[in-house]
């Protein structure tokens, strides 16, 4: 009787759910999420809970997500497609929740098995950072008295992307009785309440059942399963308006086993493939047999021990820390497609629709660097998902009234600004010139000159434009008034020192750029393809040297905008009783936005990205003032402050940060993952460790790789696989 | 054949709709709107138009409403009872638009008459202002050959508020066929798109038919018409789900004449009236016999003449500035209900649904001036709303962590914040000082000091509670951070100048009470009452004294706020090549929020409110700085810088001012009153008269009447009724 071969247990590489509870339900789920970078689901019991209607409808409006209060639900099915968007009421486009193909039901005379209600014993779960294989066992007792070890195992394949399989072995431990099944896929799901399924065609031939789903989005996706069975059984299907399922019974007997193999497959018409979805389905899954599903489970190993050896980071002396850092790596290895330059990595890593699937700023700051030293090819294609998206960067800047291109807060797949909160929308412009910061580090750090000629340098012009068009002049300098920083605590601020100096950076870079190019003899072509004048360069190099900048080697405390003195001071200890809980939570919107209450701190941000511009001293000096007013509600702050802290030999502040870092998912009071992983924070854990203790330069500053280590106390080894110019090599990183 | 006696037809007292025309409609239903304080019916024609559902259901989402574009649509049925709110998924509360109790639909052979398909001549319509009767009166000729003289008149009375009446003549001019009729109340209507309504029971008795209606603010309305017919026919009742009416077939020949009249009664739980709604209902409505109508018709004009000889302004030699200014009135007195002191006057003066019936800080300082000086218990009335909503003040205080109360920006009923955008909601504070001015100006102008200790003084403790809580110490001066001004184009600046002096002088004011009290011997009870201490007392003077008023008597160009000078500047006439249109529409919401662009001009709003504290050549020079930088596109603005014009001698100016705010409803054109009355433009447009040309003295700065008349040229005679100190008098003011 064949089954996939489980690992050795291994407590080291396995996120294990402590047992069933309803209040924790959705934050395994979250937390569990399986991936291959094409698709994703949440870590959702097969059966699901009977209690829980996942269709139910309801409004989600826009809100301050980091405050918002989500529908409280004990579970919430989520199956995602990057790429696959369709149109919300209130929240422009947003990420589609797909049909939960991983959907198996079991009865016995009548009696569903269900987590909350049945007889259940001996339940584990834990997922399998090795193979990102899901593994859950229980036994169940029927009132019948029939007693059933049911063993769950269920991976996305990492080798054949639009595939997932699934592996139920039923044993029966005592009793006797029928075993009723369902296994199929249930569409009754909804994305933030919402339903955004134009239509569902539910079908079924000799090799499998499937439903073709077309969203609102004018997108469709198809998803078909087929199923066997470790002995010949009669199967039937069976489908109502929004399910469809093969369904059969099979008699146990005491000692008697019984395994149902469910092999799934989708494509959508965003796919970058050729051929319809339906016909690309058919023939990826119509010639699996039962005989491949061994080496299917094989190869999918191979792939993600690649990707593991690629990418594992080793830490002798912190088995929690190193554990945090597997789990965040596994996060960003799964969030990540690298064959799809139309998508980029959503702010929740597609385990949850609390940011909708879109993308942020994060991307190029906080995850980009893994990818850089991990796998160049996945970082390209990340920033060719800003080339993709160019366009509607320039649809965005002229529904503002500028030139030029300017990205959005939130982007979905067009470009387009689709942050449904102004104050962000509209201010948070800062995005548009990390990207160039984070093409730069990506073309420094790989040597790939070429991405500039051939891609960035579009991006570099439009948004140089874009800027020029935003700046005003006011006394002899270029400023940008009414603008929010990182720090989205203070929404209009003029002349936000972080932002000034990245534009500063960005303008610099593109007419540096740009002299290259006229060096090696292509600017002229790509001066006539984008219409650049003469008048245009003298204008980003007018904007570049006089936009203000307000520090330099003598600074002492930077402010990070004009008039910060100015805002309210707040007596923290009187406001925030509950340090466990967000500060702004604590605050009306209205008070936050008029104090000195960070969310993160724009400076320590700016002094992390731009290394070589700050002395120890200025960092110490404006880490003590910024960090007590800092409330670190933003969940990119803690990686930042502690890489600044390691930076600056505080090695236990540092080493709290990296508690908090940890515990902004992985701590099973905040439930930080029910609506998705932080997976910004995933990869400042990984620039904590790398940038902050083990001390690594940055590329985009230096050419060649060193370390300046600053390991905390108990951390006796770190070792790092890096590739640094194409070059991987592993760095041991110790005490001395 | 009794029929209402019609006023002889005077264009000087009647506003007159110059034609059907499917683009204008919806604005004629809007200027004609009439009312009786107690209730509002827009100006739609008693059978619709076919082509527009009334029912349509739509989703209106929160926007800034200035720039916001409404649901085109040709006609807007409005019926509204001030007070009956109800709950809107996105807008909080607003007013419910409830059934159409005009609505009398005609049709010969199955030919329905309607104003957009009918054979229609002779088509003349207008509201006679002297009397708020609304005339309509055409010929209508059916295919069948029959031509109908149709007369109709309406009119809500002023005397018997919860009565309407409405009379249908019609005359064949030729031919002879069956008229069949349907006269009674339409509930196909919805608020905004909404619908409000849980439930509605239609019913009918041998005296009436009618609908009580269930609002989703757990409030009903009930509603019943009865009717007389010329000559006795044969008339059944008809009732679907939504409609309820009398219906009958009449004969007619060549030269004969038949009436119908239809009485109204409405009634609601939000009355301030004891018994239920349907009992008061009935009681007011079963006495009403056919003879009775003429004197009813008789006691709604009486009623009405009073209204106009405590407030008619004559204007000798403009008569279109005397018509505007009629018009204006008639408004004003139409949308107060001095009865009722739960609800005010809300922006669109019951005339639409723009601002869902809320009230803003426009009540006090635009409208209040003119009740208090032609009907001080109206006046009196407004200012117990405020004392009213107290509690809803605290509520809000305390939703935004302040102690006290903070009366919101916009509110409905029940004093909480219901503003749906966040920066007006949070920022737009001066509503909460404003208050306090028109008390005072309420006081000073009456005499009514009994007012403070019964009532104001609550509202003087709480609100000063408030802004001690609101305030923050900066250099030793009390500072105001994040405020928005009057003028709404600069949502979040520190120290508006406007809104600090407000808080003093509200403040101050409080401490003068207060001192006042005490020599009166009434405070004791009071400061029991309301928990003040002394330190409390302390705080109020300290915070009185030290708020920071960036102006004195040597100022030049008063800075709106701190950093004014650091916004961007605009250049107008590249940005706004059409003038016709509001500067908002030509720019994005963060440009012009970022930039020198004012809505309208706190400094000038400010020197109109504090005439003492401003020399003539302070005035000039804020008036010649803000001027070229105010849009208007604010309708407050246009009667402000009209006054300031004036008392600057600037008459050229204030005149074509003066044509502004005439023109903000009453331009054909612009539309303005689609969604109804700018009503707080009607309060400038007297002011403008009153204060600007006129140059009355505020009675809140000066015991004793004085005019310093600003005439224009052509404007030989004012004559201006003002009740000053209880003393109703007529003043005449000529250029000499």
């Amino acid at each position: 009787m064949f089954t996939f071969e489980r690992n050795e247990r291994d407590l080291k590489h396995c996120i294990y759910d402590p047992g069933f509870n309803e209040d924790s339900a959705k934050y395994y789920e979250g937390l569990l999420t399986q991936g291959n970078g094409y698709m994703h689901v949440r870590a959702s019991f097969e059966e699901g809970l009977k209690s829980v209607k996942q269709d139910e409808e309801y409004d989600r409006k826009p809100a301050n997500v980091t405050l918002e209060k989500h529908k409280k639900q004990a579970s919430k099915w989520g199956t995602y497609i990057p790429g696959v968007v369709g149109a919300h009421p209130y929240l422009f486009t947003e990420i589609v929740n797909l049909p939960f193909f991983m959907a198996a039901n079991f009865s016995v005379k009548g009696e569903e098995l269900d987590m909350e209600k049945s007889n259940i014993a001996g339940y584990e779960r834990y997922l399998d950072l090795r193979d990102a294989t899901l593994v859950r066992n229980f036994v169940w007792t029927t009132k019948d008295g029939l007693k059933l070890k049911m063993e769950y195992l269920r991976f996305l394949s990492l080798s054949q992307k639009h595939l997932a399989f699934s592996e139920i072995k039923i044993t029966a431990l005592s009793g006797e009785g029928d075993l009723y099944f369902e296994s199929g896929i249930d569409a009754r799901v909804r994305t933030n309440g919402f339903n955004h399924f134009e239509y569902l065609i539910f079908s079924h031939d000799d090799d499998s059942v499937g439903v073709r789903v077309g969203t609102n989005g004018k997108k469709s996706v198809v998803m078909r399963a087929k199923l066997f069975t470790s002995e010949p059984i009669d199967i039937a299907t069976k489908q109502d308006k929004s399910r469809i399922d093969y369904v059969g019974v099979k008699h146990l007997k005491k000692g008697e086993s019984f395994v149902l193999h469910k092999v799934i497959c989708a494509t959508s018409d965003c796919d970058n493939e050729e051929g319809d979805a339906l016909e690309r389905n058919r023939e990826y899954l119509s010639g699996i047999k039962f005989s491949d599903l061994e080496e299917a489970f094989i190869s999918h190993k191979k792939a993600w021990l690649q990707k593991w050896i690629d990418s594992e980071i080793l830490i002798e002396g912190d088995e929690r820390a190193e554990k945090a850092l597997r789990f965040s790596t596994y996060h960003l290895l799964r969030s990540d497609n690298e064959e799809n330059e139309n998508v980029a990595i959503c702010a929740k890593g597609y385990a949850g629709e609390a940011y909708c699937g879109r993308y942020f700023w994060d991307t190029e700051i906080n995850m980009l660097p893994f990818f850089i030293h991990t796998n160049p090819k996945a970082a390209k294609s990340l920033l060719m998902f800003r080339y993709n998206t160019l366009e509607g960067a320039k649809r965005n800047a002229l529904a503002y009234g500028y030139k030029g291109a300017r990205y959005p807060w939130e982007s979905s797949v067009s470009g387009e600004e689709e942050c449904a909160c102004w104050q962000y929308a509209d201010h948070e412009i800062h995005v548009t010139a990390d990207i160039i910061y984070a093409v730069m580090h990506y073309v420094k750090a790989t040597g790939d000159y070429e991405f500039i000629k051939n891609y960035a340098i579009d991006i570099m012009v439009e948004t140089a434009r874009y800027w020029c068009d935003r700046v005003d002049y006011k006394n002899g300098e270029y400023v940008l008034l009414s603008v929010m920083g990182p720090d989205e605590y203070l929404p209009m601020t003029n002349n936000n020192v972080y932002t000034n100096n990245m534009v500063r950076f960005a303008l610099k870079t593109t007419l540096s750029c740009i002299d290259k190019l006229k060096e090696e003899g292509s600017w002229d072509e790509i001066k006539d393809r984008l219409h650049v004048t003469q008048e245009e360069l003298w204008e980003f190099s007018k904007v570049a040297n006089g936009i203000k900048v307000s520090f330099d080697k003598e600074s002492h405390v930077i402010m990070q905008c004009d008039g910060f003195e100015d805002f309210a001071d707040l007596d923290f200890d009187k406001l925030w009783p509950d340090r466990s809980k967000c500060f702004g939570t604590f605050i009306s919107q209205e008070k936050n936005y008029r104090s000195k209450a960070l969310k993160q701190a724009d400076i320590l941000e700016m002094m992390m990205l731009f290394p070589k511009e700050f002395s120890k001293s200025q960092i110490e000096e404006n880490y003590d003032y910024y960090e007590p007013i800092t409330t670190h509600d933003s969940s990119l702050s803690a990686a930042v402050h502690g890489i600044m802290a390691a930076k600056i030999g505080r090695i236990d502040e540092a080493e709290a940060f990296l508690q908090r870092v940890i515990d902004i998912d992985l701590d099973p009071d905040k439930k930080g993952a029910e609506e998705g992983i932080h997976i910004a924070n995933c990869g400042g854990l990984w620039q904590l460790v790398v940038y902050g203790f083990a001390g690594m330069n940055s590329a985009l500053w230096e050419d060649e790789i060193k370390f300046t280590p600053n390991l905390p106390k108990n951390w006796q080894k770190v070792i790092i696989p890096i590739t640094w110019h194409g070059v991987k090599k592993r760095y041991v990183i110790s005490q001395d």
